[in-house]
């Protein structure tokens, strides 16, 4: 494919990543403006690179014509929360509404990959208004903690570095880092419901 | 009602004019990347002020639990056009889209107000969804060129200077300014089809 | 030169715009916020495409190695006005500053362009600080009202589109529609006391 | 002092934060373009609100008119950086600007506060350009791992909460805490070197 033809398949993915920011960035939103507390702390939002898109149908074997219905993170939304229990919470917020369609889930937090790796996933359908007509478009939302989020960002940059293949001092080290990010989430854990008590406070106080 | 119950009450608006906003930006993006010509110059939102929606409340006689329904533009959209024709093609784009249903339409351009205000006006429906569920919002989107909009902006300043009632030397002004406003609109569509030709090649020139 | 050096040799012009982009807007915030009368209407940065960089250099006779010294509209900033007198206004506003240097000045509005062009141009110098030291940037400050520019942007497009020789009959028509912007224009300035005075009003009730 | 002063004095302030988070920013994208590693995770900033300076005002017996001069904090930029050894590259980073003065600077990395505290503190004098001429602004620079960053906010609602008088059990879980951010740093900086190796390839194939 030219890179015209690339940038108009891409056209409708761009546009529902950047509305998809600003639904989920307005829950975080909606909840701190009514003094509740929000279980988002920020969220981003990236349309795959087209090499990577080339990349991964290579390696899955997927024809070029079928990547709107076979690659599912064309459009990939990262919603990160202060504690593992928010993550929870932000699904069932995601479960709840008419404007996409949940697909289905992947529990990588109890049933966190061999590597380490732990994080929420959801495939959603999500319809895209374009000039042409409506187009259904999927998407993945990863949701994590900070700490998890820190992990998996330098385990996928090492991951690249070794294509793979990590040398199994890299792996200790990075399994260790692994465990100082979970036992980090789960020190936060216990003193969760403190601190939702002490946060909510704090949001009203700064409010008024 | 108390600050934070119009904050409250406000939330659904503000969400609602920053979902539009990206959906109306995105119709103009679509097609410029598209490298076909794009009707829509900028795109502008606003939630009305408090103080505004209470004042056209006594002004209509509409009880504050009623403004949900009754005041149709706390939020508030303005696309700005080049050409009187683009105005017209904007209007076709919101009348096919599936995420937001038009009530009705005002054409201020071919039935020009007395005053000499000139633009098109449409009422939609416009579901957002909150923490607590699905919420139908109203709200109206004004389609303008960007003559029509710089003579509004200053007519707007005049009337809420004099309280509505203009003197009629500073009408008389106004109303000339207006017809230069209309014969740049005209000038304009004169040479517009020369110029979307030439808008397309430009685009696609830089594009590439 | 490849793309690489390219990217890098621009990335200060790119910092540069966005540098400028915010304070230039910041003056008009200001003074709205203090309930002053704010001359700019908006602001918009563009750093100029690597293609056009190439053709000037071509059509004026520079080395590439000579770019930052001689073409002076790599980064380029206009800013729109509502009246002609705000012009010279955010002009003096620019000559007062400390964080940038004027180099010259052209005014196209007193000595219009043959072709009809009206603006004013302003080439400053400004320091931007690299990771490797500080260095200095030309700028290119276009100063126009709205219709000055709705003009300017058509007869760019036109001009674009017929590589410079413009036919007679569209030349005419960009002619009168150039006359129409003027005249918009100058009705727009003789209510402009009026007006000024009557948006401070605006601005500070809607302050409060 | 009334609302309307308030919004005055801060204003500047309110432009020095904008200012200098684009400057920050853009440390960051200089590097990732150039396909260096930037040590620079994201950047945030707030103007510090008109109830907290009060409160900071009384505290510390400081005259409403000394604000300017005595409290050094109105205007707060946070930089987030991936690890420990990035939050000194980022100091020298900022030592070395010709746009801002260092006045001094605070290490409670290496000499971390009792509570468990950690992080690096900057104050630098940052020259505003205003309509009315120069204003030479105070502002405080925190730099910080994300972990870091991380326990901090945490600790800040719980204070807040208690009014600075922490329950033993609380403030012992916050310790643990603490340490389980301190460790996850450590573990992180040991396979530092191997990440920036990583990152810096993994940047460079994804510009490309």
């Amino acid at each position: 494919m030219e890179l015209r033809e690339w940038q108009s398949i891409l056209v409708p993915y761009k546009y529902a990543v950047e509305e998809l920011k600003v639904k989920f960035k307005n829950i975080r939103n909606e909840l701190a403006e009514n003094g509740e507390y929000a279980p988002i702390e920020f969220v981003t939002g990236r349309v795959k690179k087209i090499s990577s898109i080339i990349d991964k149908a290579k390696r899955l074997d997927i024809d070029l014509s079928e990547i709107d219905e076979k690659i599912e993170d064309i459009a990939g939304i990262r919603i990160m929360c202060q504690f593992v229990e928010d993550i929870y919470t932000v699904v069932s917020y995601i479960r709840s509404r008419k404007d996409m369609t949940v697909l289905y889930e992947k529990d990588y937090i109890k049933n966190n990959k061999e590597t380490g790796y732990r994080s929420y996933h959801i495939i959603i359908k999500y319809p895209i208004q374009t000039v042409a007509g409506t187009k259904e478009i999927l998407a993945e939302v990863q949701i994590r903690t900070l700490s998890m989020n820190f992990w998996a960002t330098i385990e996928h940059s090492l991951r690249y570095k070794y294509n793979d293949y990590l040398p199994s001092d890299i792996s200790d080290r990075l399994k260790k880092a692994g465990d100082a990010a979970f036992n980090l989430d789960q020190e936060m854990s216990e003193i969760r419901e403190e601190i939702v008590r002490a946060q909510v406070m704090f949001e009203m106080k700064s409010i008024t």
